[in-house]
């Protein structure tokens, strides 16, 4: 696949105080300075691999066919960790072999991937000479991904793995597959939950939801809908229940944290 | 009027911890990949019109001619709420109808807006097939705004509306027509105020501005001519007059906040 | 020299929240809409230089060739404080003369700087009719840099002026030229000390590091490679010794904050 559009999404937990995301860039565009790059988010909470793969599957599918996106929020940086790559018809995946993936290759059913192979002629000749232990999102990633969005193959960087051991993520069918926990608190404090609506209307079958002391029936179809002061289910912009509140920071109210366990009744259960 | 540069400024209250901004950002690229964006900022405090209002007004003259202005802090989204474009000679502003815009369309004396029909044929034609509930900034604001960066007739997209109900929001003439408030608190502690040094010389006239107990009767031409420790008024950036201290935070040191009620006593009166 | 790619790096302490980032990107694309703009940080502490300088010399290098390099720490705007630019064979700096610009002057070997003469027809002529005396960012820094960038002769701005009385800034030859201090705090809590890995091999010849209380003796060469609870050495990626420990903040765990002094005792002594 030639991309389209030489562009490049990022999402890392690295921050915006520090020069580590300038530093990505900067190495990018050393490159090939007609990438663009868009950021997902840096502020995935430090080694929030969870985090990360929510942000990651929430966004992915807006950004143009060709886009290379590349997500590194990498605890075991330097050590014996792997980084592996992932393409479908319009997109291209680049982060460590850590779950930070997961999200997104169980919703585009991507049973194999790519490991790259660093030490590899093909791989090595698109790296810097010096390859420090500790930032290989400027050293390994930023590169490769230059190149990925510049017409590489990514099959060329490496040697294909099985990802069949995925399991569901979401619960969304008609018995609990999964556990119900959330996923990710947003800045207003909505509470996004793993919760789908999908094919068999997780909506209209719910009974109630749990979440800690707090009992949760309602639903509503837009924030101004909910009454005051109550915390209502909603169907979110990605597809997930979430539970909010109107104007009001609803995890902190609830006590709600990313990763609470959820209880969700359905009925005639 | 046809863009010069396809450009888009941001401003959203969706902070940069999730993946709203990169959603946006995306969904711009998908449809237009040549459009640049500049974020004036999307930390503006959650469902705080008034501060995007402020930080809208402060930044849009900068932005080049052709410029298409997006402002989204939506605490209405998903209800009736209208959305509204306005054009100036220079630059275009799409945002929700919630008074966002006022500082903008004052300045600009702009007393007709667009009301956008989402549901008019030349609308609907620009706009995913399915737009949530909760994130039009995405599924309305990105489409309509790449599209009219593109070259879309604001006009097309909507009916006319009048805005002549708008109030002086800036304290500058000879009399108080509008209150002295505290518009923003800047990451300095800067506390910017709605009082405008223009054509009658709002410094040559005041003689002391009452910020709940503390007066402050000094004015200073730049940071490091005020006297340590001091409070002291000086004309802004932007023309408004603004109370500030030599390398301290002000409003946490006066306990000033947005909105807070400013006391101006002229000279003579 | 005429840059290769119309690019400009930003380091600012202007922070996210506020408009000033958003229009000096303004500024920048109304005069320039060809020119590129990276991030290396903005959110710099407020007036804090030396974090600055150190974030600046931590990136300038992986920026392209033909970048400007622009960084406002400048608690002094609107004084009789100077404006400075300097240039390499790949990279131009402009920065206020209170500095941010010493550790990159130092290690390129800079012995002579631009003092820009605002007032000069020839700069002057390409700044705004209107100054402010609080946002040179905007008013100054931001045209001068997009003007640079474009291919305007730096030394046509000012005139030259030495800059001899540079002292090392870094320990790293075998007797202590300088104090070993920390440098930054990065958002892992990752201490970055200003103790380089040279030529000389400061890790061969290191015993231990003394930080307040605690005594840091073992070295790493991976994050994962650290025993859980402990604190240790690493070379990092800019080659700067830093104080690091696995998945755990070691600033708020040892208590050091940037400017802390460290203690380094060499084998032998």
């Amino acid at each position: 696949m030639q991309p389209k559009t030489p562009l490049i999404g990022l999402l890392t937990d690295f921050g915006l105080r520090d020069q580590y995301v300038g530093a990505m860039k900067a190495a990018i565009a050393s490159l090939r300075p007609d990438i663009r790059t868009i950021d997902v988010t840096h502020e995935v909470g430090p080694h929030n691999i969870g985090e990360g793969a929510y942000l990651l599957w929430a966004s992915y599918k807006y950004f143009p066919v060709g886009a290379v996106l590349v997500a590194v929020v990498d605890p075991g940086v330097g050590s014996k960790r792997e980084i592996i790559g992932a393409r479908t018809d319009s997109h291209m995946f680049l982060a460590p072999d850590n779950g930070i993936l997961d999200l997104v290759l169980w919703e585009e059913k991507i049973k194999e991937v790519t490991v790259i192979r660093p030490e590899k002629a093909a791989t090595r000749s698109l790296l810097p000479k010096t390859i420090s232990s500790t930032f290989h999102g400027r050293d390994i990633f930023a590169p490769l991904a230059a190149h990925l969005a510049a017409g590489t193959r990514l099959e060329s960087l490496g040697n294909q793995k099985r990802t069949d051991w995925l399991k569901q993520p979401f619960v969304e069918k008609d018995s609990l597959e999964s556990t119900a926990v959330v996923l990710h608190i947003d800045r207003f404090g909505n509470i996004i939950t793993n919760i789908r609506e999908g094919a068999s209307g997780v909506r209209s079958r719910t009974l109630m939801l749990k979440a800690g002391k707090h009992r949760i029936h309602g639903w509503a179809d837009s924030y101004e809908a909910i009454p005051s002061g109550n915390a209502c289910m909603i169907v979110g912009s990605s597809g997930l229940v979430e539970i909010v509140m109107r104007e009001r920071n609803a995890a902190a109210l609830l006590g709600l944290k990313q990763r609470s366990k959820l209880n969700i009744t359905f009925k005639g259960q």
